[in-house]
């Protein structure tokens, strides 16, 4: 077994390789302990080497160009921490084609270009670990390549972006709108300066992706599934599902139907007694299903500087020892991709919740439930609260009123259908909200 | 790589044993993918090997000489299921000396010569591992191992028991007494015939024993730390503790404070909006504390045929691959012992709720009060309900009312100085509550 040290070269020291840095630097004993061997830092390269930061460096370490550890055959492994998808995919072909293991978090990057990189990690003997890319703290990359080996997968149900469940959570609570609370989540750091990926979904879907590919051995792209962000939620909404029983969670969800994949990223209704629902803030939590193991949860800390560090350092120890190559020559993205078929959207069968703003007058509730029982919709419940005191013939207008339905199980097909027909209804203002129900 | 079969010599075809050969001849594709290589079960060792069950082997692999599978040189690991710590603990050894790895889900065995074994395994070149042996399908011993590796632990709170949490569940639930609960926990499988292990706190106990040694670093046993069960629970305090906020759960409790372990396993109760609370029926939940991590939460099945196999795989396909014997190469269970002290129990400072019948005469809050008082033991809140209807000249006794107090900040030590007090006050009776609080 090699006692040497592990030499690592680390690219970005933003968040979290400022926190993985922290780590190896602050607990030189513990890592050595852990992982057999010493973690190095032997190199760093940063976009600006000259700006003041946390971390002390030797000078010699630090540069601005990544090819000083690409072409650094001393390097045994490289922690890459540069988001998005260009340069950090060519930086990392060339990590791996010059015999380097990678640690990443970058997620975006895998669930667009993971099965190339893959599939180049595996022809160089080299191999990709990513525990930090999803969930931040929480280890559900190690649960599902190693722990839950001896399952078949039958389902994954997630709240997987703190941000969103953080803007969720605040407003309910404190009874403030979207806008205000991003604002102030924005503010605290929990929100990145531009968080469109956070709230319109895309961040959790990525996330899912690389879990379906794990789970499933299934290769997904992002515009094969359903996937609505929380930035068209209102208070109102978040209040109506509260009186009916139920959180509203921006769910990611993956799961066998039929020997089908069900997916999809959209904000949920979910009873409130489960344990998904009651994750509030900005955790993260994982329910995994398996055909031996029956459910199990996972959650803690989805982002964050040292939850994040953690996981990374949790990979660097894993390749330290040898075991991250083990778990990477094994993982289910090798199987072929026929495993199973996406189900199509249409056919996804669920519960809704329906909110109308309607116009108070005779007949209408009756035209919506119409058209719902035309498209073989049966409606479980309905809210609607008497309209506020409103005089008609000052303003010229009937009174608008809003009314909350939920339907008994459907398909996206049929709710389709009868969305088409009540566009047409005058007496409907034009914003209608629809949200699935996960029972 | 070795691609050849993992030979499998199984010990014990009980419950989990089952469950184990159940998945492996099932699934044998899937096994060798995730694997890398077939495993393939070559002997079975069983006390009565004519006894009808339900999994079907070749005649010529079931024996009931243990000696077949200790003596095979060619069998790679033994899958050991045997419970309790003789003649479980001569025949780990003899495996081992045989050159053989060892799963085990033996959690008896392991809290009492976990230390010996582990050391014996490590001259020998040998791996045990034992993932089953604690909260059955949930991955803690793999958290605690690897995903968490680059933390201290600094806490571990957990419901490590499902019978016991699944008892104080349904007494609270449906307003039943302990043993009616108990009654029917064991018609339906979810206690043993003899469940004295589960409702005194020894399998919890032994539970944490364990997962101290991996976290820590630590050697701790039974005897060294404070240890009660759900057997002396009466419905009334369910009940109190709700109407306070709380839920009553057996809570195992390690954790750094001021660099001693405080370590105890106890009916105790918690908020009722945290996770633990929450966490009902026969499941388990384990809460780490990390310095980099924060707080994840790991929860499911903690027991059951195929939740245990599901962890015994695994860690089989851990074996097949390598894996295993990196991961225990690296244990903290090597740390030295001195890492650090228990802290003594008189030490350990924690909220207490108390409970007491007291005579409803005069002055007997007072004389309660200025008992605590004196040992520095302030009252939080009290409840005191009025005495239903007696009549005391028809009776010739005084009517009896139950008394709850919840303390402030104490320490256990000022606890048993008052409790010492409290014993002589005639107008109590002498059955006396008093369970930790953990806020």
């Amino acid at each position: 077994m090699n006692t040497g040290p592990l030499r690592v070269g680390l690219i970005g020291l933003g968040t979290v390789g400022s926190g993985v840095a922290h780590i190896l630097i602050e607990q030189p004993e513990r890592m050595t302990r852990r992982a057999g061997r010493p973690l190095h830092i032997a190199r760093v390269a940063v976009r600006s080497p000259d700006k003041p930061r946390s971390i002390t460096l030797p000078d010699a370490v630090v540069s601005d160009d990544v090819r000083q550890i690409i072409e650094d055959d001393s390097i045994d492994v490289a922690v890459q921490l540069i988001g998005g998808t260009d340069p950090a995919g060519e930086i990392m072909q060339a990590l791996l084609r010059s015999g380097k293991d990678v640690v990443t978090a970058n997620k975006a990057l895998l669930c667009e270009h993971g099965t190339e990189l893959f599939q180049l990690a595996r022809e160089n003997g080299r191999c990709i670990a990513f525990e930090a890319a999803v969930a931040g703290g929480i280890p559900i990359v190690a649960a599902l390549g190693q722990s839950m080996a001896a399952n078949q997968i039958t389902s994954i149900e997630a709240i997987l972006n703190g941000t969103s469940n953080f803007i969720l959570t605040e407003m309910l609570a404190g009874g403030r709108s979207y806008e205000d609370v991003l604002a102030e989540a924005q503010k605290r750091g929990y929100a990145e300066a531009d968080p469109s990926m956070d709230v319109d979904g895309t961040d959790a879907a990525q996330k899912l992706v690389i879990l379906v590919r794990l789970a499933f051995g299934k290769r997904v792209s992002l515009h094969e599934f359903a996937l609505s962000g929380i930035d068209m939620i209102e208070l109102a909404d978040l209040r109506y599902a509260d009186e009916l029983g139920y959180a509203v969670k921006l769910l990611a969800v993956a799961k066998l139907v039929d020997r089908q994949l069900e997916m999809h990223v959209q904000p949920t209704l979910l009873r409130r007694d489960r344990p998904i629902a009651r994750t509030d803030g900005a955790f993260n939590i994982i329910a995994l299903e398996g055909d031996a193991v029956g459910t199990a949860w996972f959650s803690g800390p989805g982002a964050g500087q040292l939850p994040t560090a953690s996981a990374v350092v949790a990979d660097l120890i894993d390749v330290a020892t040898g075991r991250a190559a083990r778990t990477f020559s094994h993982l289910d993205v090798w199987r072929p991709d026929s495993a199973c078929a996406l189900q199509l959207a249409e056919q996804i069968s669920r519960r809704y919740y329906l909110r109308f703003k309607v116009e108070d007058r005779p007949h209408v509730l009756a035209d919506i439930a119409d058209i719902l029982g035309r498209n073989e919709i049966s409606i479980a419940s309905v809210i609607q609260h008497e309209a506020p005191e409103h005089d008609e013939a000052a303003s010229g207008r009937r009174p608008v009123v809003p009314l909350v339905i939920m339907t008994h199980l459907t398909t996206e097909g049929r709710m389709r259908a009868a969305d088409r027909e009540l566009a047409g209804l005058s007496s409907l203002q034009p914003k209608r909200v629809r949200m699935p129900v996960a029972d």
